[in-house]
Protein backbone atom coordinates (compact mmCIF):
# COMPACT_ATOMS: atom_id res chain seq x y z
CA UNK A 1 0.00 0.00 0.00
CA UNK A 2 1.40 3.11 -0.77
CA UNK A 3 2.18 5.96 1.92
CA UNK A 4 -0.65 8.24 0.50
CA UNK A 5 -3.46 5.73 0.88
CA UNK A 6 -2.31 4.14 4.14
CA UNK A 7 -2.16 8.17 5.81
CA UNK A 8 -5.98 8.23 4.07
CA UNK A 9 -7.16 5.22 5.77
CA UNK A 10 -5.85 5.71 9.09
CA UNK A 11 -6.87 9.12 9.13
CA UNK A 12 -10.56 8.26 8.19
CA UNK A 13 -10.18 5.51 11.54
CA UNK A 14 -8.35 8.13 13.79
CA UNK A 15 -10.97 10.58 13.22
CA UNK A 16 -14.03 8.25 13.93
CA UNK A 17 -12.23 6.86 17.00
CA UNK A 18 -11.67 10.73 18.39
CA UNK A 19 -14.83 11.90 17.45
CA UNK A 20 -16.46 8.17 19.24
CA UNK A 21 -14.38 9.42 22.41
CA UNK A 22 -15.41 12.59 22.00
CA UNK A 23 -18.96 11.74 22.80
CA UNK A 24 -18.50 10.29 26.18
CA UNK A 25 -19.06 11.43 29.20
CA UNK A 26 -20.70 14.76 28.15
CA UNK A 27 -23.00 15.11 30.78
CA UNK A 28 -23.41 17.33 33.92
CA UNK A 29 -24.22 14.90 36.87
CA UNK A 30 -23.13 16.20 40.45
CA UNK A 31 -20.21 13.99 39.66
CA UNK A 32 -18.94 16.19 36.62
CA UNK A 33 -15.17 16.37 37.40
CA UNK A 34 -14.54 12.37 37.25
CA UNK A 35 -15.91 13.24 33.65
CA UNK A 36 -13.42 16.35 33.12
CA UNK A 37 -10.90 13.66 34.71
CA UNK A 38 -11.81 10.87 32.69
CA UNK A 39 -12.21 13.02 29.44
CA UNK A 40 -8.53 14.86 30.09
CA UNK A 41 -6.84 11.40 29.47
CA UNK A 42 -9.33 10.04 27.07
CA UNK A 43 -8.92 12.95 24.46
CA UNK A 44 -5.49 13.56 25.49
CA UNK A 45 -4.00 12.39 21.90
CA UNK A 46 -1.75 9.31 21.33
CA UNK A 47 -1.83 7.30 17.92
CA UNK A 48 -4.71 5.18 18.76
CA UNK A 49 -2.89 2.09 17.20
CA UNK A 50 -5.33 -0.08 19.37
CA UNK A 51 -8.62 0.93 18.10
CA UNK A 52 -6.93 1.21 14.77
CA UNK A 53 -6.17 -2.31 14.76
CA UNK A 54 -9.60 -3.16 15.72
CA UNK A 55 -10.98 -1.32 12.97
CA UNK A 56 -8.74 -2.93 9.95
CA UNK A 57 -9.47 -6.34 12.05
CA UNK A 58 -13.23 -5.72 11.72
CA UNK A 59 -12.96 -4.75 7.99
CA UNK A 60 -10.24 -7.94 6.96
CA UNK A 61 -12.76 -10.26 8.40
CA UNK A 62 -15.61 -9.10 6.52
CA UNK A 63 -17.74 -6.29 8.57
CA UNK A 64 -19.97 -5.09 6.09
CA UNK A 65 -19.47 -1.58 7.78
CA UNK A 66 -16.15 -1.04 10.27
CA UNK A 67 -17.68 1.86 12.10
CA UNK A 68 -20.03 -1.18 13.78
CA UNK A 69 -16.69 -2.08 15.71
CA UNK A 70 -16.06 1.45 17.22
CA UNK A 71 -17.45 0.86 20.55
CA UNK A 72 -15.48 -2.42 20.71
CA UNK A 73 -12.72 -0.41 19.55
CA UNK A 74 -12.74 2.00 21.72
CA UNK A 75 -13.54 -0.10 24.63
CA UNK A 76 -10.34 -1.17 24.42
CA UNK A 77 -8.64 2.26 24.31
CA UNK A 78 -10.83 3.35 27.65
CA UNK A 79 -9.08 0.41 29.56
CA UNK A 80 -5.59 1.42 27.95
CA UNK A 81 -5.93 5.12 29.30
CA UNK A 82 -7.24 3.80 32.56
CA UNK A 83 -3.57 1.51 32.78
CA UNK A 84 -2.13 4.89 31.66
CA UNK A 85 -3.26 7.28 34.43
CA UNK A 86 -2.98 4.21 36.92
CA UNK A 87 1.03 3.77 35.43
CA UNK A 88 1.85 7.64 36.24
CA UNK A 89 0.51 7.58 39.75
CA UNK A 90 3.18 8.48 42.84
CA UNK A 91 3.03 5.28 43.75
CA UNK A 92 3.81 3.65 40.19
CA UNK A 93 6.22 5.30 37.98
CA UNK A 94 5.83 8.51 39.16
CA UNK A 95 5.42 10.51 35.98
CA UNK A 96 4.41 14.47 35.21
CA UNK A 97 4.46 14.44 31.71
CA UNK A 98 2.15 11.81 29.09
CA UNK A 99 2.30 13.05 25.51
CA UNK A 100 3.79 16.21 25.84
CA UNK A 101 1.00 17.44 29.07
CA UNK A 102 0.90 17.16 32.70
CA UNK A 103 -0.20 13.81 33.60
CA UNK A 104 -3.92 13.24 35.36
CA UNK A 105 -3.03 13.33 38.65
CA UNK A 106 -0.96 16.33 37.87
CA UNK A 107 -4.18 18.14 36.75
CA UNK A 108 -6.69 16.66 38.81
CA UNK A 109 -4.85 15.23 42.02
CA UNK A 110 -3.92 11.63 42.92
CA UNK A 111 -8.20 10.71 44.44
CA UNK A 112 -9.77 11.42 41.45
CA UNK A 113 -6.93 10.27 39.16
CA UNK A 114 -7.17 6.83 40.64
CA UNK A 115 -10.95 6.70 40.52
CA UNK A 116 -11.04 7.98 37.09
CA UNK A 117 -9.24 5.05 36.10
CA UNK A 118 -11.40 2.94 37.84
CA UNK A 119 -14.64 4.13 35.93
CA UNK A 120 -13.11 3.68 32.84
CA UNK A 121 -12.65 0.00 33.49
CA UNK A 122 -16.65 -0.95 33.74
CA UNK A 123 -17.44 2.06 31.24
CA UNK A 124 -15.11 -0.25 28.44
CA UNK A 125 -17.38 -3.43 29.25
CA UNK A 126 -20.69 -1.20 28.91
CA UNK A 127 -19.82 0.14 25.37
CA UNK A 128 -18.90 -3.49 24.32
CA UNK A 129 -22.64 -4.60 25.80
CA UNK A 130 -24.56 -2.07 24.28
CA UNK A 131 -22.46 -1.73 21.21
CA UNK A 132 -25.18 -1.59 18.45
CA UNK A 133 -25.77 -4.33 15.52
CA UNK A 134 -23.97 -6.76 17.53
CA UNK A 135 -24.99 -9.95 18.72
CA UNK A 136 -25.06 -11.08 22.31
CA UNK A 137 -22.59 -13.93 21.84
CA UNK A 138 -20.23 -11.49 19.72
CA UNK A 139 -21.01 -9.21 22.48
CA UNK A 140 -20.33 -11.67 25.05
CA UNK A 141 -17.27 -13.05 23.23
CA UNK A 142 -15.44 -9.35 23.02
CA UNK A 143 -15.97 -8.42 26.51
CA UNK A 144 -14.43 -11.54 27.40
CA UNK A 145 -11.36 -11.07 25.37
CA UNK A 146 -11.37 -7.53 27.10
CA UNK A 147 -11.28 -8.86 30.47
CA UNK A 148 -8.39 -11.80 29.12
CA UNK A 149 -6.36 -8.79 27.71
CA UNK A 150 -6.03 -6.29 30.73
CA UNK A 151 -6.54 -8.78 33.94
CA UNK A 152 -4.54 -10.50 36.30
CA UNK A 153 -2.92 -12.65 33.69
CA UNK A 154 -2.69 -10.33 30.66
CA UNK A 155 -1.49 -6.46 30.92
CA UNK A 156 -1.92 -5.57 35.29
CA UNK A 157 0.29 -9.17 35.52
CA UNK A 158 3.15 -7.66 32.94
CA UNK A 159 2.82 -4.27 35.02
CA UNK A 160 3.67 -6.63 38.55
CA UNK A 161 6.47 -7.99 36.60
CA UNK A 162 7.73 -4.03 35.18
CA UNK A 163 7.24 -2.17 38.50
CA UNK A 164 8.33 -4.30 41.25
CA UNK A 165 10.36 -6.92 40.06
CA UNK A 166 12.79 -5.11 37.60
CA UNK A 167 13.31 -7.82 35.00
CA UNK A 168 16.84 -7.87 33.60
CA UNK A 169 17.28 -10.47 31.54
CA UNK A 170 15.97 -10.48 27.55
CA UNK A 171 13.85 -13.29 28.19
CA UNK A 172 12.31 -11.53 31.45
CA UNK A 173 11.64 -8.20 29.37
CA UNK A 174 10.00 -9.49 26.72
CA UNK A 175 7.91 -11.59 28.62
CA UNK A 176 7.36 -8.62 30.66
CA UNK A 177 6.20 -6.47 27.56
CA UNK A 178 3.92 -9.87 26.19
CA UNK A 179 1.83 -9.50 29.11
CA UNK A 180 2.15 -5.50 29.74
CA UNK A 181 1.56 -4.28 26.22
CA UNK A 182 1.73 -7.27 23.80
CA UNK A 183 -1.48 -8.29 25.20
CA UNK A 184 -3.72 -5.53 24.97
CA UNK A 185 -2.16 -4.89 21.30
CA UNK A 186 -3.18 -8.52 20.67
CA UNK A 187 -6.65 -8.00 22.39
CA UNK A 188 -6.91 -5.24 20.25
CA UNK A 189 -6.60 -7.39 16.57
CA UNK A 190 -8.89 -10.10 18.16
CA UNK A 191 -11.17 -7.96 19.00
CA UNK A 192 -11.94 -6.91 15.60
CA UNK A 193 -11.97 -10.29 14.15
CA UNK A 194 -14.25 -11.48 16.97
CA UNK A 195 -16.73 -7.81 16.25
CA UNK A 196 -17.18 -9.40 12.50
CA UNK A 197 -17.51 -12.75 13.73
CA UNK A 198 -14.23 -13.50 12.12
CA UNK A 199 -12.97 -17.21 11.46
CA UNK A 200 -10.37 -19.67 13.64
CA UNK A 201 -7.38 -18.67 10.86
CA UNK A 202 -7.70 -15.01 11.09
CA UNK A 203 -8.12 -15.62 15.06
CA UNK A 204 -4.18 -17.03 14.60
CA UNK A 205 -2.85 -14.34 12.06
CA UNK A 206 -4.16 -11.78 14.38
CA UNK A 207 -2.57 -13.10 17.53
CA UNK A 208 1.17 -13.59 15.15
CA UNK A 209 1.03 -10.41 14.31
CA UNK A 210 0.19 -8.66 17.29
CA UNK A 211 2.76 -10.73 19.13
CA UNK A 212 5.54 -9.19 17.04
CA UNK A 213 4.01 -6.08 16.24
CA UNK A 214 4.07 -5.22 19.73
CA UNK A 215 7.63 -6.36 20.78
CA UNK A 216 8.74 -4.61 17.98
CA UNK A 217 6.76 -1.79 19.53
CA UNK A 218 8.24 -1.95 22.28
CA UNK A 219 11.99 -2.49 21.35
CA UNK A 220 11.42 1.20 19.44
CA UNK A 221 9.97 2.25 22.89
CA UNK A 222 13.23 1.62 24.59
CA UNK A 223 15.01 3.01 21.22
CA UNK A 224 13.66 5.94 21.38
CA UNK A 225 14.19 6.95 25.26
CA UNK A 226 17.69 6.89 24.35
CA UNK A 227 18.08 8.58 20.81
CA UNK A 228 14.98 10.08 20.68
CA UNK A 229 13.79 13.88 20.66
CA UNK A 230 11.79 15.04 23.52
CA UNK A 231 9.91 17.82 22.10
CA UNK A 232 8.78 15.08 19.84
CA UNK A 233 8.46 12.09 22.04
CA UNK A 234 6.53 13.85 24.22
CA UNK A 235 8.19 12.38 27.41
CA UNK A 236 11.77 12.48 29.04
CA UNK A 237 14.59 11.32 27.38
CA UNK A 238 16.58 9.04 29.42
CA UNK A 239 13.62 8.55 32.07
CA UNK A 240 14.33 4.75 31.87
CA UNK A 241 17.70 5.42 32.94
CA UNK A 242 16.95 7.62 35.23
CA UNK A 243 14.50 5.61 37.26
CA UNK A 244 17.22 2.52 36.52
CA UNK A 245 14.97 -0.05 34.55
CA UNK A 246 16.84 -2.30 32.11
CA UNK A 247 15.79 -1.74 28.85
CA UNK A 248 16.21 -3.67 25.61
CA UNK A 249 19.37 -0.89 24.78
CA UNK A 250 21.41 -2.06 27.73
CA UNK A 251 20.66 -6.04 26.43
CA UNK A 252 21.11 -5.62 22.41
CA UNK A 253 22.57 -1.76 21.95
CA UNK A 254 20.95 0.81 19.87
CA UNK A 255 22.14 -0.87 16.19
CA UNK A 256 21.12 -4.64 17.71
CA UNK A 257 17.84 -2.86 18.67
CA UNK A 258 17.47 -1.62 15.32
CA UNK A 259 18.04 -4.73 14.19
CA UNK A 260 15.61 -6.72 16.50
CA UNK A 261 12.99 -3.88 15.48
CA UNK A 262 13.38 -4.50 11.49
CA UNK A 263 13.12 -8.41 12.20
CA UNK A 264 9.90 -8.40 14.18
CA UNK A 265 8.50 -6.11 11.95
CA UNK A 266 9.43 -8.55 9.17
CA UNK A 267 7.25 -11.06 11.37
CA UNK A 268 4.30 -9.69 11.67
CA UNK A 269 3.64 -8.69 8.22
CA UNK A 270 4.68 -11.94 7.52
CA UNK A 271 1.59 -13.72 9.52
CA UNK A 272 -0.91 -11.87 7.98
CA UNK A 273 0.37 -11.46 4.34
CA UNK A 274 -2.16 -14.43 3.31
CA UNK A 275 -5.08 -11.80 4.56
CA UNK A 276 -3.59 -8.03 4.79
CA UNK A 277 -5.54 -7.17 1.45
CA UNK A 278 -4.71 -3.55 0.53
CA UNK A 279 -1.35 -4.23 2.71
CA UNK A 280 -2.57 -1.52 5.32
CA UNK A 281 -1.52 -4.01 8.42
CA UNK A 282 2.13 -3.91 6.57
CA UNK A 283 2.01 -0.27 6.02
CA UNK A 284 1.62 -0.07 9.64
CA UNK A 285 4.00 -2.35 10.91
CA UNK A 286 6.48 -0.63 8.81
CA UNK A 287 5.21 2.62 10.26
CA UNK A 288 5.38 1.67 13.80
CA UNK A 289 8.67 0.21 12.90
CA UNK A 290 10.19 3.98 11.99
CA UNK A 291 8.38 6.27 14.27
CA UNK A 292 9.99 9.64 16.25
CA UNK A 293 7.05 9.42 19.15
CA UNK B 1 -38.82 -17.37 58.51
CA UNK B 2 -37.75 -18.82 61.70
CA UNK B 3 -33.99 -17.45 62.37
CA UNK B 4 -32.71 -21.40 62.48
CA UNK B 5 -33.75 -21.70 59.04
CA UNK B 6 -32.62 -18.68 57.47
CA UNK B 7 -29.04 -19.00 59.34
CA UNK B 8 -28.90 -23.15 57.79
CA UNK B 9 -29.82 -21.27 54.52
CA UNK B 10 -27.41 -18.10 54.75
CA UNK B 11 -24.15 -20.37 56.08
CA UNK B 12 -25.12 -22.29 53.04
CA UNK B 13 -24.65 -19.45 50.80
CA UNK B 14 -22.13 -18.25 52.55
CA UNK B 15 -19.96 -21.10 52.39
CA UNK B 16 -19.95 -21.88 48.85
CA UNK B 17 -19.51 -18.02 48.64
CA UNK B 18 -15.84 -18.46 50.39
CA UNK B 19 -15.09 -21.70 48.84
CA UNK B 20 -15.72 -20.45 44.90
CA UNK B 21 -13.52 -17.50 46.11
CA UNK B 22 -11.04 -19.89 48.14
CA UNK B 23 -10.53 -21.20 44.49
CA UNK B 24 -9.33 -18.15 42.20
CA UNK B 25 -6.04 -16.99 41.72
CA UNK B 26 -4.11 -20.09 43.05
CA UNK B 27 -1.36 -20.72 40.46
CA UNK B 28 1.61 -19.64 40.52
CA UNK B 29 2.57 -17.42 37.60
CA UNK B 30 6.27 -14.88 38.03
CA UNK B 31 3.47 -12.50 39.45
CA UNK B 32 2.27 -14.83 42.36
CA UNK B 33 2.43 -11.63 44.45
CA UNK B 34 -0.38 -10.20 42.46
CA UNK B 35 -2.76 -13.10 43.27
CA UNK B 36 -1.67 -13.24 47.21
CA UNK B 37 -2.77 -9.63 47.44
CA UNK B 38 -6.18 -10.08 45.61
CA UNK B 39 -6.75 -12.96 47.39
CA UNK B 40 -6.11 -11.42 51.00
CA UNK B 41 -8.38 -8.95 50.52
CA UNK B 42 -11.18 -11.32 48.59
CA UNK B 43 -10.47 -13.81 51.99
CA UNK B 44 -10.65 -11.38 54.37
CA UNK B 45 -14.31 -12.48 55.47
CA UNK B 46 -17.47 -10.20 55.24
CA UNK B 47 -20.93 -11.26 55.46
CA UNK B 48 -20.99 -11.40 51.79
CA UNK B 49 -24.39 -10.08 51.86
CA UNK B 50 -24.02 -8.97 48.14
CA UNK B 51 -23.33 -12.83 46.77
CA UNK B 52 -26.13 -13.94 49.23
CA UNK B 53 -28.74 -11.45 47.82
CA UNK B 54 -27.71 -12.64 43.91
CA UNK B 55 -27.61 -16.17 45.34
CA UNK B 56 -31.16 -15.82 46.98
CA UNK B 57 -32.78 -13.51 43.89
CA UNK B 58 -31.47 -16.56 41.78
CA UNK B 59 -33.83 -19.12 43.41
CA UNK B 60 -36.60 -16.71 43.82
CA UNK B 61 -36.60 -15.97 40.19
CA UNK B 62 -36.72 -19.60 39.64
CA UNK B 63 -33.24 -20.99 38.98
CA UNK B 64 -33.21 -25.10 39.16
CA UNK B 65 -29.90 -24.76 41.01
CA UNK B 66 -28.52 -21.59 42.89
CA UNK B 67 -25.07 -22.80 42.43
CA UNK B 68 -24.68 -21.91 38.89
CA UNK B 69 -25.10 -18.40 39.81
CA UNK B 70 -22.32 -18.47 42.02
CA UNK B 71 -20.04 -17.04 39.25
CA UNK B 72 -21.98 -14.18 38.89
CA UNK B 73 -22.42 -13.83 42.59
CA UNK B 74 -18.99 -13.69 43.02
CA UNK B 75 -17.97 -11.84 40.28
CA UNK B 76 -19.83 -8.81 42.11
CA UNK B 77 -18.10 -9.36 45.27
CA UNK B 78 -14.50 -9.05 43.37
CA UNK B 79 -15.75 -5.94 42.00
CA UNK B 80 -16.41 -4.84 45.55
CA UNK B 81 -13.38 -6.20 46.81
CA UNK B 82 -11.57 -3.93 44.68
CA UNK B 83 -13.70 -1.07 45.49
CA UNK B 84 -12.58 -1.39 49.09
CA UNK B 85 -9.22 -1.76 48.81
CA UNK B 86 -9.06 1.38 46.51
CA UNK B 87 -10.92 3.46 49.23
CA UNK B 88 -8.12 2.38 51.81
CA UNK B 89 -5.54 3.97 50.08
CA UNK B 90 -3.79 6.81 51.36
CA UNK B 91 -5.26 9.32 48.75
CA UNK B 92 -9.00 8.07 49.23
CA UNK B 93 -9.70 7.18 53.24
CA UNK B 94 -6.32 6.31 54.15
CA UNK B 95 -7.90 3.23 56.16
CA UNK B 96 -5.40 1.05 57.99
CA UNK B 97 -7.98 -1.64 59.51
CA UNK B 98 -10.49 -3.35 57.74
CA UNK B 99 -12.60 -6.17 59.00
CA UNK B 100 -10.46 -5.92 61.99
CA UNK B 101 -7.38 -6.56 59.57
CA UNK B 102 -4.36 -4.25 58.39
CA UNK B 103 -5.82 -3.22 55.06
CA UNK B 104 -4.17 -4.11 51.73
CA UNK B 105 -1.55 -1.26 51.21
CA UNK B 106 -0.69 -1.29 54.66
CA UNK B 107 0.25 -5.55 53.87
CA UNK B 108 1.42 -4.84 50.62
CA UNK B 109 2.28 -1.39 49.79
CA UNK B 110 0.60 0.72 47.39
CA UNK B 111 1.77 0.08 44.24
CA UNK B 112 0.44 -3.41 44.76
CA UNK B 113 -2.74 -2.51 45.95
CA UNK B 114 -3.86 -0.19 43.38
CA UNK B 115 -2.69 -3.09 40.86
CA UNK B 116 -4.73 -5.69 42.74
CA UNK B 117 -7.89 -3.62 42.85
CA UNK B 118 -7.01 -3.11 39.12
CA UNK B 119 -6.72 -6.63 38.34
CA UNK B 120 -10.13 -7.54 40.52
CA UNK B 121 -12.28 -5.75 37.76
CA UNK B 122 -11.59 -7.54 34.68
CA UNK B 123 -11.25 -10.82 36.50
CA UNK B 124 -14.92 -9.74 37.64
CA UNK B 125 -16.24 -10.23 33.91
CA UNK B 126 -14.18 -13.13 32.73
CA UNK B 127 -16.41 -15.43 35.94
CA UNK B 128 -19.28 -13.81 34.08
CA UNK B 129 -18.25 -14.35 30.60
CA UNK B 130 -16.98 -17.90 31.26
CA UNK B 131 -19.79 -19.16 33.57
CA UNK B 132 -20.80 -22.61 32.89
CA UNK B 133 -24.44 -23.27 32.23
CA UNK B 134 -25.27 -19.94 31.21
CA UNK B 135 -26.35 -18.71 27.77
CA UNK B 136 -24.39 -15.98 26.25
CA UNK B 137 -27.48 -13.97 26.31
CA UNK B 138 -27.83 -14.14 30.25
CA UNK B 139 -24.06 -13.75 30.40
CA UNK B 140 -23.91 -10.35 28.73
CA UNK B 141 -27.13 -8.98 30.47
CA UNK B 142 -25.50 -10.02 33.81
CA UNK B 143 -22.28 -8.20 32.89
CA UNK B 144 -24.06 -5.15 31.73
CA UNK B 145 -25.22 -4.94 35.16
CA UNK B 146 -22.09 -5.65 36.93
CA UNK B 147 -21.04 -2.73 34.35
CA UNK B 148 -23.46 0.14 35.19
CA UNK B 149 -23.54 -0.73 39.28
CA UNK B 150 -20.37 -0.06 39.70
CA UNK B 151 -19.64 2.61 37.03
CA UNK B 152 -19.57 6.47 36.71
CA UNK B 153 -23.03 6.95 37.11
CA UNK B 154 -23.23 4.35 39.76
CA UNK B 155 -20.10 3.25 42.11
CA UNK B 156 -17.51 5.56 40.98
CA UNK B 157 -19.49 8.37 41.21
CA UNK B 158 -20.99 8.09 44.50
CA UNK B 159 -17.15 7.39 45.79
CA UNK B 160 -16.09 10.98 43.92
CA UNK B 161 -18.95 12.62 45.87
CA UNK B 162 -18.23 11.00 49.40
CA UNK B 163 -14.40 11.53 49.10
CA UNK B 164 -14.09 14.96 47.29
CA UNK B 165 -17.93 16.98 47.50
CA UNK B 166 -17.88 16.57 51.47
CA UNK B 167 -22.18 16.12 51.33
CA UNK B 168 -23.57 17.97 54.11
CA UNK B 169 -27.51 17.58 53.53
CA UNK B 170 -30.00 14.09 54.25
CA UNK B 171 -30.49 14.95 50.53
CA UNK B 172 -27.28 15.02 49.48
CA UNK B 173 -25.75 12.28 51.83
CA UNK B 174 -28.97 9.71 50.56
CA UNK B 175 -27.87 10.70 46.71
CA UNK B 176 -23.91 9.71 47.77
CA UNK B 177 -25.00 6.35 49.32
CA UNK B 178 -27.84 5.62 46.78
CA UNK B 179 -25.11 5.46 43.66
CA UNK B 180 -21.89 4.29 46.47
CA UNK B 181 -23.20 1.45 48.30
CA UNK B 182 -27.31 0.79 46.86
CA UNK B 183 -25.83 0.68 43.10
CA UNK B 184 -23.99 -2.28 43.96
CA UNK B 185 -27.11 -3.83 46.25
CA UNK B 186 -29.33 -3.25 43.46
CA UNK B 187 -26.57 -4.81 40.80
CA UNK B 188 -26.29 -7.79 43.21
CA UNK B 189 -30.29 -8.46 43.40
CA UNK B 190 -30.58 -7.81 39.64
CA UNK B 191 -27.65 -10.33 38.53
CA UNK B 192 -29.71 -12.68 40.39
CA UNK B 193 -32.97 -11.82 38.86
CA UNK B 194 -30.94 -11.89 34.99
CA UNK B 195 -29.35 -15.14 35.67
CA UNK B 196 -31.88 -16.58 36.43
CA UNK B 197 -33.61 -15.14 33.10
CA UNK B 198 -36.27 -13.81 35.44
CA UNK B 199 -38.91 -11.32 34.37
CA UNK B 200 -39.57 -7.53 34.67
CA UNK B 201 -41.66 -7.61 37.86
CA UNK B 202 -39.22 -9.16 39.86
CA UNK B 203 -36.45 -6.83 38.37
CA UNK B 204 -38.90 -3.88 39.61
CA UNK B 205 -39.63 -5.69 43.34
CA UNK B 206 -35.67 -6.37 43.72
CA UNK B 207 -34.21 -3.10 42.56
CA UNK B 208 -37.09 -1.48 45.37
CA UNK B 209 -36.03 -3.87 48.37
CA UNK B 210 -31.90 -2.95 47.16
CA UNK B 211 -32.78 0.52 47.15
CA UNK B 212 -34.68 0.42 50.74
CA UNK B 213 -31.94 -2.29 51.75
CA UNK B 214 -28.92 -0.20 50.79
CA UNK B 215 -30.54 2.63 52.99
CA UNK B 216 -30.95 0.91 56.10
CA UNK B 217 -27.64 -0.61 55.86
CA UNK B 218 -25.77 3.20 55.51
CA UNK B 219 -27.94 4.62 58.17
CA UNK B 220 -27.36 1.22 60.72
CA UNK B 221 -23.52 1.43 59.51
CA UNK B 222 -23.51 5.40 60.42
CA UNK B 223 -25.14 4.20 64.17
CA UNK B 224 -22.37 1.90 64.63
CA UNK B 225 -19.50 3.96 63.98
CA UNK B 226 -21.11 6.21 66.96
CA UNK B 227 -22.60 3.29 69.17
CA UNK B 228 -20.92 0.49 67.98
CA UNK B 229 -18.50 -1.87 69.72
CA UNK B 230 -15.02 -1.40 68.17
CA UNK B 231 -13.87 -5.05 69.05
CA UNK B 232 -17.64 -6.27 66.87
CA UNK B 233 -17.73 -3.61 64.47
CA UNK B 234 -14.01 -4.46 63.03
CA UNK B 235 -13.12 -0.46 62.89
CA UNK B 236 -12.30 2.20 64.70
CA UNK B 237 -15.38 3.64 66.50
CA UNK B 238 -15.81 7.43 65.67
CA UNK B 239 -13.73 7.83 62.58
CA UNK B 240 -16.34 9.40 60.23
CA UNK B 241 -16.31 12.09 63.11
CA UNK B 242 -12.68 12.43 63.54
CA UNK B 243 -12.38 12.51 59.35
CA UNK B 244 -15.27 15.53 59.59
CA UNK B 245 -17.60 13.45 57.85
CA UNK B 246 -21.18 14.22 58.37
CA UNK B 247 -23.32 11.07 58.72
CA UNK B 248 -27.18 10.43 59.00
CA UNK B 249 -26.58 10.79 62.78
CA UNK B 250 -25.45 14.84 62.49
CA UNK B 251 -28.48 14.69 60.84
CA UNK B 252 -31.14 12.41 62.17
CA UNK B 253 -30.12 12.11 65.66
CA UNK B 254 -29.37 8.17 67.16
CA UNK B 255 -33.27 7.70 67.91
CA UNK B 256 -34.08 9.33 64.27
CA UNK B 257 -31.32 6.91 62.45
CA UNK B 258 -32.98 4.10 64.47
CA UNK B 259 -36.64 4.77 63.41
CA UNK B 260 -35.46 6.09 60.05
CA UNK B 261 -33.97 2.00 59.76
CA UNK B 262 -37.27 0.38 60.79
CA UNK B 263 -39.08 2.57 58.34
CA UNK B 264 -36.54 1.60 55.31
CA UNK B 265 -36.31 -1.92 56.03
CA UNK B 266 -40.04 -2.35 56.52
CA UNK B 267 -40.31 -0.62 53.23
CA UNK B 268 -38.05 -2.89 51.36
CA UNK B 269 -39.92 -6.08 53.32
CA UNK B 270 -43.24 -5.07 51.64
CA UNK B 271 -41.26 -4.52 48.59
CA UNK B 272 -40.90 -8.33 48.04
CA UNK B 273 -43.31 -9.59 50.03
CA UNK B 274 -45.48 -10.92 46.79
CA UNK B 275 -42.24 -12.61 46.00
CA UNK B 276 -40.53 -13.80 49.20
CA UNK B 277 -40.90 -17.75 48.94
CA UNK B 278 -40.05 -18.66 52.60
CA UNK B 279 -39.20 -15.17 53.76
CA UNK B 280 -35.50 -15.36 53.76
CA UNK B 281 -35.57 -12.25 52.45
CA UNK B 282 -37.51 -10.34 55.19
CA UNK B 283 -35.61 -12.18 57.69
CA UNK B 284 -32.71 -10.95 56.16
CA UNK B 285 -33.46 -6.99 56.28
CA UNK B 286 -34.47 -7.72 59.78
CA UNK B 287 -30.87 -9.11 60.66
CA UNK B 288 -28.92 -6.73 58.89
CA UNK B 289 -31.63 -3.57 60.78
CA UNK B 290 -30.12 -5.32 64.17
CA UNK B 291 -26.74 -6.06 63.32
CA UNK B 292 -23.67 -5.08 65.49
CA UNK B 293 -21.02 -5.17 62.68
Amino acid sequence: MEKAEFDVRYGEYRRAVEEYLDGLFTGNPAWADLYESMRYSLLAGGKRIRPVLTLEFSRLAGMPDWRRALPVACALELVHTYSLIHDDLPCMDDDGLRRGKPTNHRVYGETLAVLAGDALQPEAYRLILTAPGLTDNIRAACALILARASGADGMVGGQVLDTLHAPKTEAELTEVHRLKTGAMIAGACLLGVAAAGGEVPLRVAAEEYARQLGLAFQIRDDMLDVVGDESVFGKPIGSDAEEGKVTFVDLLGVDGCAAAVRACTERAKAAVAAYDGGGFLSALADSLAERDK
